[in-house]
């Protein structure tokens, strides 16, 4: 069963891509992954927005930034991560998502501009969310889904300021202030 | 069993909301959708880039824009659609799931900007996907793929003059001229 996912965001721009970037930290975060990694430009607003959120909505999420996509990949495989990238090329999520499964660690590449086709050749897995053009956040929510079983829609955080109380109608929102 | 989905995007603001209401519009067609109506500002940018995706890749799905999110809401209860908005605040997916699967018509409504109280009011189901700020991209997509029971990333686009053949490494693309 999977239970540690890394996410390894590829090829980030700055300002350009502060908007999807930001959605896939979010997505990473609510979906049960335990970091992302953004390789490309270094981009100090991204996290100082997330650990806001983190620090607000609880759980133990973390940014971090690389240069290098190469080392990362290097790095995750020594310790054993399962290497995954999703692309509209890869195999289909529905076909191998039991196996994928069975890995309890996956680095978890998404791309944002074309990706080198070394990182097809590096992962372990290519992987799509259907074969047809779409988004890099929605693939990864889809991927995340499907590794963590649903589970991870009834993730609890820890230590949150804010929590929401969900209703068929209307808003419930606990805050915790000291 | 749900067949039919319309996506009503809820206060799209051009320029600033560009990128995201296009993956928004591509995810809703990647994974099942028929439609997309745009409420807000009226950007035909996004029309023609989702159009000739839809040449290219095929398939029949639609993209309208609208004034007023209210007669929209009424235009389609008036259809016998059943009426959901996608909010951090409703039920949780997981819970009524299988409830909102045996509607065959669905208005599914994402917001951008804060959405107007009414909209709570007016809609069947208020659903969340985990009760943590993330993505309205996301949400749509966890969403589509729960409705449609992961039939949808089986789906097959017709008359496509380009097509994927998923591969384990590697591009495989098909492309029919004329």
């Amino acid at each position: 069963m999977t239970k540690d996912v890394v996410i390894l965001r590829y090829g980030h721009r700055v300002v350009r891509d502060y908007r999807v970037t930001s959605h896939c930290c979010l997505v990473a975060r609510a979906l049960g992954a335990k970091k992302i990694i953004i390789q490309g430009d270094e981009d100090g607003s991204i996290k100082t927005s997330v650990n806001d959120i983190v620090e607000r909505w609880g759980g133990s999420f973390e940014v971090e930034f690389a240069d290098s996509w190469k080392r990362v990949i290097e790095e995750y495989k020594k310790k054993k991560y399962l290497i995954v990238h999703a692309t509209m090329y890869g195999s289909q999520i529905q076909k191998i998502e039991s196996k994928l499964r069975k890995s309890s660690k996956i680095l978890l590449i998404i791309g944002s501009q074309k990706v080198d086709s070394e990182v097809y050749d590096l992962s372990d897995y290519n992987v799509s969310v259907t074969t047809q053009p779409h988004s890099e956040i929605a693939a990864l929510a889809i991927i995340l889904d499907r590794l963590f079983a649903g589970k991870e829609l009834d993730k609890k955080f820890k230590n949150a300021k804010i929590k929401i109380t969900p209703q068929a109608k209307g808003k419930k929102v606990v805050k915790q202030t000291n």
